[in-house]
């Protein structure tokens, strides 16, 4: 329906379009009944919906509404399935629409700067591509439903720890390369109807108060054409938040918010005109969810649990399989251990923890899967709410494991080590956990480890195991997706997106993490993930981008359409991959681009294109992806741009960030260019590099090498020092070295020279 | 003799003065005819003494008369014998006092923040307690001989690409803990006549401008009582450098300094007294060198080249030494491999590359301490001059190689890859010594390798080697001191003063060196060297503080006089080392602290005393250490004072920084108090620190839970996620979400009372 929004927002009071600024109550925007405004609801998400009836609590605690329970993020990311994603988005939309809600509240794109982040499990990736494209197809499976998302937390909320006053103290570079650049594309791409900012500062300014995030970069730059709205209760000062671009404070703030937005119009420190663009942007959305509410819409409970089931398999990664113990051939006995067998951990806690329409069992879906012919026996081996062991359980679990075949132990992380809320301080499992392998390992050969946690857990027990299916938290069809999985229902196709290191402190973030009092510097910069390992060489225990499958895949004939292109210009690369085993699968192709050569600071390599496909036995197919510019740059602050610098930059392609199997080379040339300007301080090696400068140098290098001796043909030994001498040496020096056969007058007529010839230098 | 000085600057001319701050020419100061101000010389140093005759050439190309040339810096650390640096000052002062040499330039002390630094050889260490022991040892033996010192570069100059414009960024902490400390000790302890201001600019401003560095740091902090000199050529502007601090300018600019310092005195930019200061402390200067003026004064070359002998040999490190290959039996057939053996490395490049007095050969001191039942040979395996192999010399080494019972292979890094003026891109030897080493392995099961290099290299060749030993640039006694350690005659006491790390990437500045165009971020910050190893739990291939002997020794009765102490107090710690083996020898006992609970980053361990002692086979030594504040303490920034956290400390005492052997635990208590200024914005966690803001939140809590249902009793499973919210919420959102039972007078009303108590918290 056509409304004339600004014909609307004339019409309002002062109070009313203050008023519209703050949430009514927990969930619901305020409407004006007055001008036939509705109230619309929002609820959290991201991988399911809590609705919650009773505005008292807003922690979960009380029960909210049943709804199906997606694998959440970390999962979901690990799919490396942007199409999957729209799937889980759609159903999201469906049961929204069901439920009256118009904004779900998520997808979370903070990037994994630590494993220890305790809403990791929330987030995708700690790669910013992979992320922002698996919340745009999650963005746009939602939107396509008429619901809305909010696109969160905005942003570098990549802590719990004083989450509502640590300072973020990020560099620029970093925070477009990677911080900024997991919300740019979702935005760009799918533009969410709204994004949520985060509690934290980011670089002395909150958040939401920070008119650079909220209006110069995502509504200038990127185009946003919602509504940001605060994380519940991360507004510090309403007016301030207002002005810098933040529309909506949630929740209701007891009249508090809104009187400050009226003094501050009153007082002239805030422009009507804002307030008014604000209400514009407000209004826009509520009818949008108004106009695309579909009435009486319900949704197919047992659907939406088979398409979990089906995410929640794809969601999983095979990190280990030795001796071929996977699939599980359906014959003889196999011992299920662990209470999460019974009682499985599928998803984390605060805002986001739903209440499921059901819960698969593990074993009981095991048992349906493994037919009549396998004899499954279960022992608990732990009790999930405490991390001693339990010696009697142990025992009968260490029994139960040798009386059988084949041995599956569940394990990993009880809901009391990863929530909102607070970090982990390690990377371990429970000492119960970690005891309860090692024992089955002991008395059993043949042991598969099936693990449901969040974010990644060191593995001292690696080697005594034969299998690590990495299950992280698979939503409520976790059990049926395990079966299928263990069983060869299901080749797995899941592969991890973020790197699970050796031990904690080799993670980049390590030595600055939480940080100090309310202040966490990011001193590894844009080193994040695989980009830090990668390049300082260090070995993870599974790299990013790593996972198994019951199949094999070959790489060939990798090709790019040219070799040579400026950055205005795109390359074609294609590659064919052919499954070389004798089952269906699918593979997740990966490509990299290394800078061969830099002046700058660049990770060894970036995930730059990725494509899942299927392929039967034997078939082969030709994955294309296109490069451009934005592929070989990297963001050069001063010249407030993507800039590549001139030069060969290497393809990289292959099955993880360490398997690269193919590899190609291009150049690219910058069309940038820049005019510098020479000071007394600017090094001889800088002002040769222009080549029409040497001419001018010319005399000047002459009458100084008579004086002093430097730089003469005669250096000898010293030649390569005396050339490092010289590079480095600012023209200043020329002038104090000459012993007064060049002066000042004489640096100053020659920078004049230098600085008005009517060339730039190709950057 | 007594002399007015101040009434001596009085009766100077405007011009005298400024002339005064700038040299007369390369190597010496002004004086002042008219009034008898003498000019007095110096040159550069630190490990010997290079005094030109003409000064047309500045950079080592002339012949400089011939010196003693003692192991460099990163040698003479490696004995951690400060006694042992105090020696070799005296011979140094000795020399200087023969050649009239007023001032000898060095020590550096700069920390070896990369391995690359292409003058790490001339620096000590990368920890600096050890670097600034070292230095004031070299000071106070060259200074007693009446002779001054030049402590260099002052500060942060820790490489040599771009060093004359870089601009180094580095946070305060850092600055105080690692690199300024490094100088802060030798400057009060030994008072060096003069500091010589670095190249680089330091956190924006040119080190020889700064004048937070030069005055309130140098002289007003640490009590510096003699005159800055700027490095040759590190002045930027004159007038604006000698307002800073920087008294001297060498060499002579021409006039241009002078004329730029008049012309700031008479533009008013310059006060006066300012000037008539920085005349006062040359003149000071100068005439404390002529009043220690020698007269005739001749030194002992050969007595000198024993000293440098000795010292060489307790700079060597042994690193690696299986089946006790070492030391050499006076028997069989050994052979010497490699050009090194009769053209051995011994100095580095620059202004510190000396003419040596006389310089062994290697192979013939050999076979002067073999005797005569040993059948030496000989084989040059590979050109010094270049990289490549050389088939013809390379199968004549193997076949000597093998013929020998033993192989000696003398490999290391030529003179062209370290040097002032440049840094190394790798850490690998030349190829053709690498092949050497690999090829000589393959015939000969016996086989020792001796390295001649200023800073460490990688060894992928090492397990195929039997023995090791790091002869550092050993000076012009390099090849006596070798041939003394492998025969025994001397047993070997070095320590690494540097880790040498198992490849280059696991460096902590590696992904911020040398930085990009003009600016090195330090973003590893306080993590240099075994700081970051030991906390980033990467295995290095030689940690810090390690050296083998050729006897054994035991570790006991570690002992402390105290366990609880305040911040004002001293603690003294004691160790019993024992000599289990059957040689004489000497250990370096070493003592590392640990926090072992702190809000700040700290890292694993930090070297804190250090003692090197000689003991016969079964001798006993108790040692002692005292321990004070500022053992314990890391840089406050905003407190402006280093603090000790109140907590536990462990003191870990052992003979390497990877092997402790003995630890012990005080608890420390600061009795500084802190008043904390409570906002909107402090942490309910931060506010309740303090016991007596408990009650005055009471209420407002109270309040609050009633009205949002948080942080009550019933939270259940979710009571971690409770807690930790709470504890991160900021009082703001008390009111925000009180749902208007709380306002926010009410909250300004708290603050005022949390404030206005009248007591602080001990920080």
């Amino acid at each position: 329906m056509e409304r004339n929004i600004k014909e609307l927002v004339q019409r309002m009071t002062l109070e009313e379009k203050a008023g519209m600024c703050s949430g009514l109550d927990f969930w619901h925007l305020k409407g004006v009944e007055r001008l036939d405004i509705p109230s619309i609801m929002v609820t959290d998400g991201p991988h399911g919906l809590r609705k919650q009836d009773s505005s008292a609590d807003h922690l979960g605690l009380m029960a909210s509404v049943p709804a199906t329970c997606f694998p959440s993020a970390a999962g979901l990311a690990s799919s490396w399935d942007t199409e999957l994603a729209r799937q889980v988005g759609v159903a999201l939309g469906e049961e929204c629409q069901a439920e009256d809600v118009a904004v779900l509240l998520g997808p979370g794109v903070n990037i994994k700067r630590s494993p220890l982040g305790g809403r990791n499990f929330e987030y995708f990736s700690e790669d910013p591509l992979l992320s922002t494209r698996m919340a745009a197809g999650h963005i746009k499976g939602v939107q396509s439903q008429g619901v809305g998302t909010s696109l969160k937390h905005f942003a570098v909320n990549n802590q719990e720890e004083r989450r509502m006053s640590i300072d973020a103290v990020v560099d620029e570079r970093t925070l477009r390369e990677i911080y900024l650049a997991s919300f740019e594309g979702a935005v760009k791409d799918a533009q969410p109807w709204t994004v949520m900012n985060s509690y934290n500062k980011v670089n002395g300014t909150y958040a939401g108060e920070n008119e650079w995030l909220l209006t110069d970069i995502l509504k200038d730059e990127w185009g946003h054409e919602g509504i940001v709205v605060s994380d519940w209760g991360a507004v510090n000062e309403r007016a301030d938040a207002l002005a810098a671009g933040m529309e909506l404070e949630m929740p209701a703030s007891g009249g508090i918010g809104e009187r400050k937005v009226i003094d501050a119009v009153e007082n002239g420190e805030l422009s009507l005109e804002k307030l008014d663009r604000a209400v514009e942007r407000l209004l826009t959305l509520i009818f949008k969810a108004v106009d695309h509410k579909k009435e009486n819409a319900t949704y197919d409970k047992e659907e939406h649990h088979q398409l979990a089931r089906k995410v929640s398999s794809e969601s999983m990664v095979l990190l280990k399989n030795e001796e071929g113990i996977l699939p599980l051939q359906r014959e003889g006995s196999v011992a299920l251990i662990g209470a999460f067998a019974r009682k499985p951990r599928f998803q984390g806690g605060g805002s986001s923890h739903i209440n499921p329409t059901q819960v698969d069992d593990i074993v009981d879906e095991m048992t349906r899967v493994a037919g009549e012919e396998v004899e499954l026996s279960y022992a608990p081996g732990y009790r999930i709410e405490a991390d001693d062991v339990d010696e009697s359980l142990m025992a009968d679990a260490i029994q139960t494991a040798q009386a059988a075949d084949t041995a599956i132990v569940f394990v990993g992380l009880p809901d009391r080590y990863e929530s909102e809320g607070y970090d982990r301080s390690h990377l371990r499992l429970p000492d119960n956990h970690i005891r309860l392998i090692e024992e089955v390992a002991k008395v059993q050969p043949r042991v598969i480890v099936v693990l449901s946690n969040g974010s990644p857990v060191e593995m001292p027990w690696l080697p005594k195991v034969q299998a690590v299916l990495e299950a992280y938290l698979g939503g409520q069809a976790v059990g049926g997706a395990i079966a299928d999985l263990l069983y060869g229902e299901v080749n797995p196709s899941g592969k991890l997106a973020e790197t699970f290191p050796a031990q904690l402190s080799h993670n980049p973030s390590y030595l600055n993490f939480p940080g100090e009092g309310d202040r966490v510097d990011y001193r590894e910069g844009i080193f994040v993930g695989y980009r830090y390992y990668d390049t300082k060489q260090i070995d993870p225990l599974f790299p990013f981008g790593y996972g198994l499958s019951y199949t094999t895949f070959e790489y060939a004939d990798l090709t790019v359409n040219r070799t040579e292109l400026t950055d205005q210009d795109e390359v074609q690369v294609s590659v064919r991959v052919t499954n070389t085993g004798d089952r269906a699968g699918k593979e997740i192709v990966q490509l990299y681009i290394r800078d061969v050569e830099s002046t700058v600071i660049r990770p060894a390599k970036e995930l730059k294109a990725f494509a899942k496909i299927q392929l039967e036995p034997g078939e082969s197919k030709v994955i294309g992806f296109t490069l451009d510019k934005r592929s070989f740059a990297y963001c050069n602050v001063d010249m407030k741009d993507w800039h590549v610098e001139t030069g060969e930059f290497e393809i990289q392609v292959g099955s993880s960030s360490r398997d690269i199997h193919l590899h190609t080379r291009v150049t690219v040339e910058s069309t940038a260019t820049f005019i510098p300007t020479y000071t007394r301080n600017s090094t001889l090696g800088d002002i040769q590099r222009d080549p029409a400068n040497k001419k001018l140098l010319e005399q000047a290098l002459k009458q100084f090498q008579e004086a002093s001796g430097f730089g003469g043909d005669d250096a000898g030994d010293h030649a390569d020092m005396m050339d490092a001498m010289m590079k480095y040496m600012p023209l200043r020096a020329l002038v104090a070295f000459s012993g007064g056969a060049m002066n000042e007058e004489d640096m100053n007529e020659l920078l004049e020279k230098l600085n008005n010839k009517d060339h730039g230098i190709r950057a």
